[in-house]
């Protein structure tokens, strides 16, 4: 028999469909689910879209920690819904203000052996336990919730060695900033990172989170580490010692590509703006003066990340100039934090505590000043994601971060002992923590008469109609090269509020190119039941949001035409049921104007056969023209498009199933 | 020698001018000046725009409290600017995130017997501790600074006796809800409330706090308590028993007006929205479901107000349906309630604890879901307040609120015994509290030399020219009556982030009644060198804003002519120069159009020696029409004006006392 990698027995374990040979597309089984309030909304309109009875997934969790500002009413109206979304459908509810996701999700749910998907780009801090966690779209993880198979390429595995043993002052943060020192934002692209080797034994559990969460910003698959005697230490800790099973690599195993860190020869490190992969010595920018410190995030969000930190300000004050920033990672944390004096030490030495959640770490808050410099635990650095425009943010470890917000410069925390005479803290795991569980909300046994609770910004997903066998749709726009989602749809403040509103977040489509869209689109599918529109090259290209696709879908948008599109959003238009047709003869894009009608005549058999398309072209007070499109849509595609997109497609395969409420 | 009570014995120790005759204007001495952020940058701009070498008060300390969410730059950089502000006019500064002004001034910084003006309407809460503590305008807070008497009619007296014991389950928040059931948010206009009788023994300073705060929603100038016992050991607890003085009304004292409360008969009472003076008992509002509970705020800051919150919740989990939010009041009340287990208890059973500082108290988050009840410690409802539009929110004690989140209901304290067989908790007062002062930055003894650090949303006052003799400007706008200081410039979202921007501000100007008059002004100001603008009844009715004074100077407005003014809009015209002229033959109005040019010549004398004030208004193509005019300012006030404005005043006044940098 073949010697697995964990990573291999993980997928073996789960495998459904398809062959484990890297690119090649697999479907796995899904044990667990992680839902965000910010995509969570999304997640939860379509499953009440589906009509899904129950989840089937093992454990299924609603997160709240993205949105708890509460500026007005529609966050506090969305978590009323999710929490009423959760009961509904069989789900796990996280108050707001319970915690992180990924660390609480470790802490109370992760169990070595199993998959999950996550609607959270961090997601994959699940590899900490032993999981094989995945960060995924709203869909995707609708699908697991309900039962279905997740698709995704075999990804390659990256076995990465770790010998010898940590220095003092350096600790798992520095880790991972040394693999994104080495590999940048896009070295880990189609790969799964597995961390193995005797330098794992001095890596905690949470220390392994540190590295797998922000594992997500090498562009990885996800990160995996074995579930050895540490990942039972922890469970034991959080009193679920039976969730406990062993899970290592078998020995003479083999990864598709090796690397190895000799972690005694490691440095603090840290990134500089604006990149997570812009990796410098923490010596080689030393000094520079600082307005900010945040502590906390999913990056850094162990008991002994706060302690350190507490352990290095104590009986002292952060210097004047720098604001303290601190965000418990959980209530369960606080709790902890509390009984080892970390609380108060951060707060005696002038923290500024805020809520349990994401905050500052997605731009909630926290914005640092106008040309200053922010230091920061977190896992990203991107530009403006602060809030701040052309920010100055800098990612380091709980220790580089703590030295820095006593001398208010970047500072190498080796330099504490010469400074103050400290001796770097060592951190003892309390055998038991103390267990939060109070805002945590099980869902009922049988939750189908549980009524979802929408405040007047949530709207119902409306009922899409199967594809039609005749069009007759205007050209309401003619577009040219590399149109991205933000063209589509943008992103921003003003559109944002409305993610869980979709006819009015529909008023913002295309609005950056024409702002009258809206309005010619809603007259278009009053007069003629919809539209298309007119592309180049690369259609849709930059950030994956569903609503580019959701919005025009609503809008009646029947078809795009253009040379090529960009993958995911190329799905995306599929999922929900617009047909992505491109040109045979480029040069055709010319015979195309805007205000033309389009003729389209029983076509659903050539898009099934994958014969060309003809579209015919009305022009007022002109001759038509015929022209011929093609598709590169699979057969399971195909049949997802012609019943007007996959929520369609899970709808009838649940009441197969019998999974329907 | 006469009898005097708490509220005389204060006025006469410190007063410079005037009679003390209710109603008579007198001007006393000023010995402590607070601070907090929303106003305080205004208040810093004038007095760099002075000119002032160093703070004159014994005590000036600017807080950081209201603008902690941070979703841009601008609240950081305001932060930053305070602190270099602060720093160079010998001011304290309380960092973002020590806590809210009122408690930590009164922990840190209160003194019996002195005199203090506060930017912050809730300056009252001073009064707890035997001071006259009065909340104004930010210019009379710069004036006092700069060691200027501050001006006010003098109040009547209304002694208020207390007398009996409060019973269990009822507390302070209870004794001022009822005296808003009697007096209504109109009832304390004009007066000061003095609290005395045997019942006051059993109110601790902190309890004084909540009613002293609160009594800003009578409308009192101020409310003013005793200095006793209790004042001592509160001093003593917070290691400053040599700041103690006792400050106790004479035997025999006269009151202008009396009232009691036998403390015995008080029950649980709450505000219903939305106004404070909306009073019931809890009883004629019980069962009512509720989605929130706020606890905190500088009207129930204590540390006794957190503890038997947390009591009150001990092992147990609040309801599943409401969002239990905790507030804490500063980092010294942290450290406090960790050490007493409070914070553990509310934590525990599901508490999300915010930044120290005033967060939904003014809208800084913390707003509820639509159409659901939000029950807050808070000192008001009105309607919007809460960032939700049409909101519910109802004013209750911490023991009402308490007992409300374990429910799930409006509950009246009191049923906890049957519900929960629990007894009262009573509460007792550590000896000495831990004491924080490590976000406390004491000023430079000469801070002349520090250099104000202004982000590109902070912008130095323009300088700002005397009188001249003649003008010949148009009229840019023709208004009817009641204009609002609203119409004049609008407050919300998009307007306030500019308090600190007067050029950026401006642009709002008259913007409700017409968006062309930033332009038009604009145009005017280069080519005629300012505008004048006409109204009729009531010009600038509302809120007392500055801006809505300082913007149109800005722009160049020299004069508006009307019938009538608001009070305070009219002061604020004077104080930034503005000529306040009112139409003698109130038909003239219909003389003048907008467009009409308008000539004042050789006015100055006429102004001074209030004569009538020759206006000619010139029209395109007709002839000259002469109308006269008049005014209604003091001496003092005429010479303000035609130096261009108080900050002018001010600058000249600071250069004799050889008080200037």
């Amino acid at each position: 028999m073949a010697k697995l990698n964990v990573t291999q027995k993980l997928i073996k374990s789960h495998l459904l469909e398809g062959k484990m040979e890297p690119g090649n597309e697999i479907g796995i089984k899904i044990d667990q689910a992680l839902l965000q309030d910010a995509t969570g909304t999304l997640v939860q309109l379509e499953l009440e879209a589906m009509g899904l009875k129950k989840a089937q997934t093992e454990v299924a969790v609603q997160y709240v920690d993205h949105n708890l500002l509460q500026t007005d009413y529609k966050n506090a109206d969305d978590h009323l819904f999710l929490h009423s979304a959760a009961q509904r459908f069989g789900i796990w509810y996280s108050r707001p203000g319970n915690g992180v996701s990924h660390p609480v999700h470790m802490q109370r749910f992760g169990k070595p052996g199993k998959t999950m998907v996550g609607s959270d780009s961090h997601t994959p801090a699940g590899g900490s336990l032993g999981m094989l966690a995945i960060g995924t779209g709203g869909l995707d993880v609708a699908a697991a919730i309900a039962g279905q198979p997740y698709y995704v390429k075999m990804p390659q595995v990256m076995g990465v060695k770790l010998t010898g043993k940590l220095p003092d002052w350096v600790s798992a943060k520095d880790i991972i900033l040394e693999m994104l020192r080495r590999y940048d934002v896009k070295g880990g692209v189609g790969k799964v990172i597995e961390y193995y080797g005797e330098g794992l034994k001095q890596l905690s559990a949470m220390d392994r989170h540190v590295i797998a969460n922000m594992g997500a910003e090498l562009g990885a698959t996800t990160t995996v580490f074995p579930s050895d005697e540490e990942t039972k230490r922890f469970l034991k800790a959080q009193k679920r010692e039976e969730d406990w099973t062993e899970l290592i690599a078998d020995e003479g195993c083999e990864y598709d590509l090796q690397d190895e860190i000799i972690l005694d020869e490691l440095i603090p490190l840290i990134a500089k703006p604006t990149s997570p992969g812009n990796v410098v010595p923490v010596r080689e920018v030393e000094g520079r003066e600082i307005s900010q410190v945040v502590i906390g995030s999913s990056a850094n969000p162990g008991l002994r990340d706060f302690w350190i930190a507490g352990a290095i300000v104590e009986d002292k004050a952060v210097n004047n100039d720098v604001s303290f920033d601190i965000n418990p990672t959980s209530r369960q944390m606080i709790q902890n934090m509390i009984e080892n004096r970390a609380f108060a030490n951060l707060i005696k030495a002038g923290a500024r505590f805020h809520q349990s959640g994401c905050m500052g770490c997605i731009g909630m808050g926290e914005a640092p000043a106008s040309d200053t410099i922010s230091l920061r635990t977190m896992p990203r650095n991107f530009p403006d994601r602060s809030g701040t425009k052309d920010d100055n943010v800098y990612l380091c470890s709980p220790e580089t971060a703590a030295a820095s917000a006593l001398t208010g410069k970047i500072t190498d925390p080796r330099d504490l002992e010469k400074l103050y005479g400290m001796k770097y803290p060592k951190f003892e795991y309390p055998e038991i923590e103390i267990i939060n569980t109070e805002m945590l909300v099980a869902p009922p046994e049988d939750g189908t008469d549980i009524k979802l609770k929408k405040g007047p910004n949530i709207a119902t997903l409306p009922e899409i109609k199967a594809i039609k066998d005749e069009y007759k749709v205007p050209v309401l726009l003619k577009m040219g090269d590399n149109i991205s989602t933000d063209e589509i749809l943008k992103a921003g403040a003003e559109v944002l509020p409305f993610r869980s509103n979709l006819p009015e977040i529909s008023k913002f489509s295309y609005s950056v190119i024409d702002e009258s869209f809206y309005d010619r689109a809603m007259e278009a599918r009053d007069e003629y039941g919809g539209h298309v529109v007119v592309a180049r090259d690369n259609y849709a290209q930059g950030s994956s949001r569903e609503h580019a696709a959701l919005a025009p879908k609503y809008l009646g948008q029947v078809a795009v035409i253009g040379n090529s599109y960009a993958r995911i959003a190329w799905q995306n238009l599929v999922n929900f049921g617009i047909l992505p047709l491109e040109f045979t003869n480029k040069e055709d894009y010319d015979k195309i104007e805007q205000g033309d009608i389009i003729i389209l005549k029983n076509f659903k058999d050539d898009v099934r056969e994958n014969n060309p398309v003809k579209v015919t072209i009305h022009k007022e007070g002109g001759e038509d023209v015929e022209i011929e499109t093609t598709h590169s849509m699979s057969e399971r595609q195909v049949n997802i498009l012609l019943k007007g997109g996959i929520i369609n497609e899970f709808k009838e395969r649940l009441e197969e199933q019998n999974l329907k409420a």
